[in-house]
């Protein structure tokens, strides 16, 4: 082992983070013959005093990654998975208060939903009962997120979702719009509006002293907005559906002050069938892949300070 | 250019084929102000008096791949999307029999369901009726593949589904298996079995001269009967799970002659919690990317010829 | 437990398999102080007197997948990895000749190639003597595959590579090709040929009574005339290169009887800068994702039989 | 088209941008017959006054996202692509000072390398002069990265790389780490050391008024000095492998001010021989996959401000 001492100035450390990445947790919570799952992948992220171990290589700081993820098996065992958030607040709040060099937390969450085999469209009947109790199909469309950051003091929570993928076939237009000598896209009256929602909203809840929101029911009510949002909005343009998604969930959610959004615009080109002998009325569309419009913005309650990185990470 | 003559024995052409591939197609149709929607993505794959074109270079044989493309698009528009098997079926044909030397005509089709805003749960009375109408969240759950093979009098249709996630969260055991001196593993009384299915199916319908199956209707019996099959088996191996959804496909989808299924078994273990001093009674699971066991296995009805391929491919 | 008699007719088992897939096993070999790197992803299809487990789940006849995966990691080290191939034969031969009810094995084989830091472009002089000797860089360019199969008597060897992209920036034509009602395509007297090669090459090797090929050689020098003969062809059709390819892999390696490749043809399209007062002399290209073109075909050594199926997998 | 008035308070529009994102752009210089290749993923985001076209969905400030993707190509062509650095400095100015409402231009830009079939392994006399001349091989090693921000006065330039993977093989150890009531892993003194590396580093060069450094010598120095540093360090954690990759830099490269690692601790785990009565010396490794050590930090030049985000993004 060679001599490592600590490097002689001008460099400097700044800011570091350490823990166990996408443990991959499955709850199963028995309610007699009925059973429920949570299916999560939890990510660790611990920073402190940890000079030390970046410098000379000393663990003396260091509680190892492993630990980490032996403690969401065992938070997941002693505590149950209430929720996404309130998992990653008990394992937050854990880190810091046990540990003395580590001063802060964040928690990452990913939660994959499934719903029972046989329900989905009321067919339950068609099962068997017990089947219809602890079978179930993964439902695959969006993907949850959460964000627990833990100081020893303050909370912050930023939730969300990506992947969520939504179309309008009609009622968007795009014209009206700045030409300069590199312009040759034709106006639009009619158009595909399609995207791939990706949104992280913060809540205002930050402090033990006041009461948590109830972060499931909270989901489900942003999520409807959003998906309403986009829906009744008569669009001239993606930028103004993001505003409508986002203000509509600040008007609707008290417990949310700041949204996130970016929506890369999934371009859906009219073919041009001329050349066949035929017309297309708005009927046959190409899906495009890259490039593609990206559209991002933060809308926020009036009076909060932004708090959501401008670039949204998948974990 | 150099001059490149038929290469000299003893070298061969064997198979071949050549089309545009992944052509992403979305079909618009309006039922006054409701729109119905289609979302595909099809390949083609030709074959014929092809010798040339390898030896020398000559497109005289050639329909372009770009022209491929462009029949999809018109296509779309002449004909509509009834289903991807149907239009699989008219895609095959015209190649085929407008093209002398083409002989076969191969369509591969992946289909991404969508489903309409605010109906999902039900609630669509959330939603302003204009919205509801023309607004649609991609459902995210399998993918539903097709692949249709004309030679100019037989057809052969291949249907199926990809990336269709179950899990039964216990009615799961396996035990009673050979012991060599690798073997390690511990039986288990009380399981997780879950799995990603990649199922294809092959119906009997082969000529002109038949009624061809109702194609939307037997896609959703199929995949009601597998995961049903999937929900009700008590499981003492996923191989037992295998053959039970297969046989009640056969047994109840007439149309349908074989059926081919590659089951990844998607390991959940059991966290061993004693080094905390906690118990895990069945309710805390690891679950594990790789690697993984993979059960594959064809089930056909009696008297018939497997023709599905053992290994199964993506598009 | 239920009770599952074997179903009645009329369904039948067909081909089946089972192993464990994507062991993923590095093996290091120290000589000396010069460590060297063998990096693969194993994965055990077995196959032989498995139908009870599929009819009443009975595993009497399952060596259980853990079993498999145990015994690659034991292999790794009681027989060392000289090579994929060889890797991959030994581990046949053990599972076919040590279990009565197995009567076939499959074993495929990805090879991760790493290169020494501070080697790969000559100037291993900058790395401390002892960094160059244990310290690798993933190479990243393709990987390597191989399909060892075995039923107690012959061996089939199908290897091959994967994802190995090539561009040649000019001498590729495209024209003469057949025009019908769709075709819109302009001829191209000088365009971007490129392309992401998925080759799999079958040996004449088949009996343990000759000797086997040296796979390390056979691979380096099949990839080297793959590469060439896209180099120095001047092609008037992608299909003009691809059989270019096999036939030189044909010609110059005795030990390949038979090669076939899956070849997406990258469209790169010039694009039309008159807009904007540009002329584009075959400088700018727009690099397309989807669709693509494919090309597949099989080119053998006369008098041989076809054995690769027609769809290359992944695995 | 729907009335939509500006929203009533209380809510806010935060930071936005927008622009196309993904356009690949692959750029031929022609030397005589020897050909040049940059292959570039170009991805534009611009901000300005774009209020309205949140609000109400006017676009008149709004230059059109294609139109952003159209001048990526024109100026492929008017300026070459010297460095993707320098392509994104001219797309940056141009948009800033050509359009009033643009108040900030970001470039993000990945580039991918390729290298001359027939010269990777020095046996470039086997290709034939013409095919060595325009034949490439993509290297398919890292990804090469660059993000150019303009404000109209000051520049930003952070350039770096992903999916880089090295591994030691040995000198690497870890123990003396804490072990609180969920710690199990056992303490190891000769482990292997493997990561994928993101790394970023900020330029100090921010203003037209001095000389911009020699981007592409600068990006094979700091490659270089970071890859030596893996290699030379005997490691006791892979914070201070990292500590070392980055003050390695910090310290021979001067134009570079700050460098972000994200390393993912690539666990190769020992495997377990002695059920099957073997020693497994240091030679047989289990390759895993989820979860990982995630391992993140900041070294920067004494006095300067951090200034690359905690959380490193992908394009």
């Amino acid at each position: 082992m060679t001599d490592q001492p600590r490097p002689s100035r001008p460099v400097m450390l700044g800011q570091n983070q350490y823990g166990k990445a996408e443990n991959r947790v499955v709850r199963i919570t028995r309610d007699g013959d009925t059973h429920h799952v949570k299916d999560l992948n939890v990510s660790i992220a611990l920073s402190g005093e940890m000079d030390d171990v970046h410098y000379s290589g000393s663990n003396a700081h260091v509680l190892p990654t492993d630990t980490t993820k032996n403690t969401v098996y065992a938070f997941a065992k002693e505590h149950g998975v209430e929720s996404a958030e309130r998992f990653g607040i008990q394992l937050a709040r854990h880190f810091v208060t046990s540990q003395e060099p580590i001063r802060q937390a964040r928690i990452r969450i990913e939660e994959y939903a499934w719903e029972r085999i046989g329900t989905s469209d009321g067919d339950s009947g068609h099962v068997g009962a017990d089947g219809a109790k602890h079978s179930f199909v993964r439902k695959g469309q969006e993907t949850r997120l959460t964000q627990i950051t833990f100081d020893g003091e303050r909370w912050q929570v930023i939730s969300g979702l990506k992947d969520l993928t939504v179309m309008n076939s009609t009622d968007s237009e795009f014209w009206g719009y700045v030409k300069d000598e590199y312009t040759t896209l034709k106006e639009a009256y009619d158009r595909i509006l399609a995207t791939e929602v990706s949104a992280r909203w913060r809540y205002g809840w930050s402090s033990d002293d006041t009461r948590m929101p109830d972060w499931e029911r909270s989901y489900e009510e942003a999520r409807r907005h959003l998906l309403q949002a986009f829906a009744e909005t008569y669009s001239l343009s993606l930028q103004q559906t993001l505003y409508q998604m986002g203000s509509r969930i600040i008007d609707n959610c008290g417990e949310i002050d700041e949204i996130r959004f970016s929506l890369p615009n999934k371009h859906h080109f009219l073919v041009d069938l001329a050349p066949f002998g035929l017309k297309n009325d708005n009927e046959v569309y190409l899906a495009a892949d890259r490039p593609y419009g990206l559209i991002e913005a933060t809308v926020l309650r009036d009076g909060t300070e932004p708090r959501i990185p401008v670039d949204l990470t998948n974990l």
